[in-house]
C-alpha cells in the first residue's frame, strides 16, 4: 500500500482528493475508446462487478461523470417530489448543505440536529420518524467530513427504515471503502459515494446504488426534472452495457485498477488498515498536546479533526506544513473556522504517510512556538502502526 | 498534429471521443492537488484564460465535471422557469433530445424541423419568434452530431434574437474548436461544449458561457431545481477561484496542456485544418462511390456522415473496419439505423489519420463486395489534403 512521496512530489493528506497509487494513475494512460462500442462495455461490465462487490451490494449500481455532489443529487431528486419530506442529520458543514440541496429537489428537510463533534443516535431518528410519518424517506451522512465524525449506529438506523418502510439514502462520499457498509446488509436503499477518496482515485466519478423500493418511488415521481441525472435513462441505457451520457472514460480505467488493487487487499483488512492508520494519527495527536474534535464514540477511521494549537490559525499551520513539509492537510469550515484541522485517512495510506504526517505537524506547531510533545508523538504513532500486518507490496 | 496510431494502438475516428495527443495524455499523469489550495487555483485560472480565448468570449466561462448533456442541462435549466418557451431546432438524433430535455426542465419546447441531413434556415427561427413572441430563448444545435449537419446562419440567428431580445443558447458540442463560433461576435448567451471532441481531452469535463443577459434570466428565475448545476453556485465560488464542487483535476491537467496546443496552432488554422481533412473526407467518399448525407452547403466540418454501400449494413462495415483495420468509425442513429456510418474530424487529425480511414474504408467495402473506386478515393484524399500547410511538429 501506499504510493512514495517522491512519486507524488507531495502527500496530499485530504479528506479527498487523496493520493492516487502510481498503478491506479498509469492506467488512465490506456488509448480512448467509443464509449458505444464494444471495448467500452468489456470496461464497464468489470468495473461494475468490481464495485457491486466493494460496494457488498448485488443491487442496481450506477457510475455518474460527476463529483460526489451530482450522485447524492442523483439519489435524492430521483425520489423527491415537491413537498416531500426528507429526514436529514445535520452534525457539520456538508449534512448541512445535503439539508439545504434538499429544498432545491422541492423536498422539505425534517433535520435532526446535533452538535458538531458528535452523531446523530438511532433514538433521534426513531424520534423523528414517528413525529413525521409522512417522511418518504432519512437521509444520512455517514462520515460528516467537516467533522470527522462517522454515524456508527447507520445499521440500526437502517433496520429502523425497512420496518417503517421509509427509504434510506446514505452519503457515504468520504467513507465508503475505507469503513465498513454492507449495502445490502444495512438496508442501504441508495448508497452515494465518490471516486477521489477512499476509493483512491482522480476525481470526476461518482456512484449510488439503487434498491427496488427505490426504483418504486422514482418509477412513481411525477416530475423528472433532470435528464442528465435521470436514473431510469440510466437503468434503460445500463441494459445495454453502457452510459446515457460519454463516461470519462479514462477514469473508469482507473477505476478499475483501484477496484483490483482494493480487493486483492480484501474489504475487512482494508478496513482494519484505515482503522489502525486513523487511531495512529488520534493517539499522536492527543501525545503531541492537541485536542481531538469529535467525540471518542463517533470517530471516523477515515478523516480525522484536530484542534489547533492555542493561538494558532489552522490555516497558517496548514500554509507552513504545504510549503515546508510538502504536506497538504484539510482545512476547518463555517463554526469550525480557524481553530481545527483536519488529516485524510483515505485509501493509499499506510506507515509512510501517517509517520511523516505527524512529524511535519509536529515540526510545525513547534516551529510556531507550541510546546509540542514531539518525541511523545512520534512513539505513539509507531507504536500504533505496528500493528499493521506485514505490507503486501 | 496528430498522435501516432501506433502510440494509440487504434484510431478512433468517432464524433466523440476523438484521438489524444500523447502531450495531452501525460499531462493527466501530474501529481493530484487539492481542489481548495493556491495550486489548483493557478491551474484554473491559466485553464480559464486559455479556454476563453478558444471561445472567443470574455464573458464568464464555467468547466463543469461533467459530459456535454450535463452543461447543456446546465445552460437550459438555469434559464427555464415552468411553461417557458424555448425555440428549438430540431434536426436529427441530438437535436430532438435537446428538445425532450427541456421538457425535463419545465419548459416548452417549441421546435423548427427540418428534414435529416438539412439545416434549419435564419427564416425558419424569424418565423418562430414572431409565431411565438413570449419565448424566451432560442437553443441551436449548432452542429448536429447524427447528421453531420451544421448551421452556418448562426449567426444571423445571434443577430436575430439580439434584436428581438431573446436568450441565444447554442450548443456547440461537437464542434467548438473546429469550426468558427467567436461567442461574444455573435451574440450567443449560453454556449456550450465537452473536452473530448474538437478539444482533443479525455471526456469528463464541460463548458458553459454565460453573458450578462443570460444572468438576468437566472437571477430572476423562480426555483432552482438543481443544486449539481446551479450556475449562481458556480459565480460564487469561481469568485474565489474555486470550483463549487470537487473538480475532475487530472483533466483539468489534460485541458490545460490541449489549450496550449490549440492557441500554439491558431484558431483560424486549426478551422482551416479542419475544414481541409473534412472536405478530403468528403471528396474521397464521393470518389469512392459512396453519398453524402448532408446538403452542400450544411456539410460539418467536423463530422462526416456518409451513406453506406447498397445492401451493406452500417454495423457490419464498421465492425469489419474496426478488427481488421484498427480503426473506429461513428455509427447510424434513429431514422437513418443501418444506412450510414460517421466519421468524426476533430481535434487531432491531419494526412496520416484521414489517410488511414479512407483507406480502410476502401478495403472494407471492397472486402464486402462493393465495387469500390479505391484509387481514385485514394488520390481525392491525397490531393485535398495537400493543401494542408506544413506540418509543424
Amino acid at each position: 500500500m501506499g504510493c512514495s512521496v517522491s512519486e507524488t512530489q507531495k502527500l496530499i493528506m485530504l479528506p479527498g482528493p487523496t493520493n492516487v497509487p502510481p498503478r491506479v494513475m498509469r492506467a488512465m494512460l490506456k488509448p480512448l475508446i467509443g464509449h458505444r462500442g464494444p471495448e467500452f462495455k468489456q470496461v464497464m461490465a468489470q468495473v461494475l462487478g468490481k464495485t457491486k462487490k466493494v460496494f457488498e451490494t448485488k443491487k442496481d449500481l450506477y457510475i455518474l461523470t460527476t463529483s460526489g455532489t451530482g450522485a447524492t443529487e442523483c439519489a435524492l431528486q430521483n425520489i423527491t417530489d415537491d413537498g416531500d419530506k426528507i429526514i436529514v442529520n445535520v452534525c457539520g458543514f456538508f449534512s448541512e448543505r445535503l439539508a439545504e440541496a434538499v429544498k432545491n429537489y422541492g423536498g422539505t428537510p425534517i433535520t435532526i440536529n446535533s452538535e458538531w463533534g458528535k452523531a446523530p443516535r438511532t433514538e433521534d431518528f426513531r424520534k423523528a420518524l414517528k413525529a413525521n410519518p409522512d417522511a418518504k424517506a432519512v437521509a444520512v451522512v455517514y462520515n460528516e467530513t467537516s467533522t470527522g465524525v462517522t454515524v456508527r449506529s447507520l445499521q440500526e438506523i437502517g433496520k429502523l427504515c425497512a420496518d417503517q418502510n421509509v427509504l434510506l439514502m446514505v452519503d457515504a462520499i468520504s467513507i465508503l471503502g475505507g469503513d465498513k457498509l454492507p449495502v445490502d446488509d444495512w438496508n442501504v436503499d441508495l448508497c452515494v459515494t465518490a471516486s477521489q477518496k477512499c476509493l483512491m482515485c482522480p476525481p470526476g466519478l461518482a456512484f449510488v446504488t439503487v434498491s427496488q423500493k427505490a426504483w418504486e418511488k422514482i418509477e412513481s415521481k411525477k416530475h423528472h426534472r433532470s435528464f442528465y441525472l435521470d436514473l431510469p435513462m440510466y437503468r434503460k441505457f445500463m441494459e445495454t452495457g453502457y452510459t446515457p451520457f460519454t463516461p470519462a472514460v479514462s477514469l473508469f480505467y482507473a477505476l478499475n485498477e483501484a477496484c483490483d488493487m482494493i480487493l486483492e487487499e480484501g474489504l475487512q483488512a482494508r478496513y482494519e488498515r484505515h482503522r489502525i492508520c486513523a487511531e495512529a494519527v488520534y493517539n499522536s495527536m492527543e501525545a503531541l498536546g492537541l485536542d481531538l474534535m469529535a467525540e471518542p464514540e463517533s470517530r471516523s477511521h477515515t478523516v480525522a479533526a484536530i484542534a489547533c494549537p492555542d493561538g494558532i490559525d489552522d490555516a497558517k499551520l496548514r500554509e507552513l506544513i504545504r510549503v515546508k513539509y510538502g504536506i497538504d492537510l484539510g482545512g476547518s469550515l463555517e463554526k469550525w473556522k480557524g481553530k481545527m484541522f483536519r488529516i485524510g485517512v483515505m485509501g493509499s495510506v499506510g506507515s509512510p504517510e501517517i509517520m511523516s504526517t505527524v512529524a511535519a505537524i509536529a515540526s510545525a506547531s513547534h516551529d510556531l512556538g507550541f510546546k509540542a510533545n514531539i518525541s511523545e508523538a512520534l512513539e505513539a504513532a509507531r507504536k500504533t502502526l505496528s500493528r499493521l500486518p506485514a505490507r503486501m507490496n
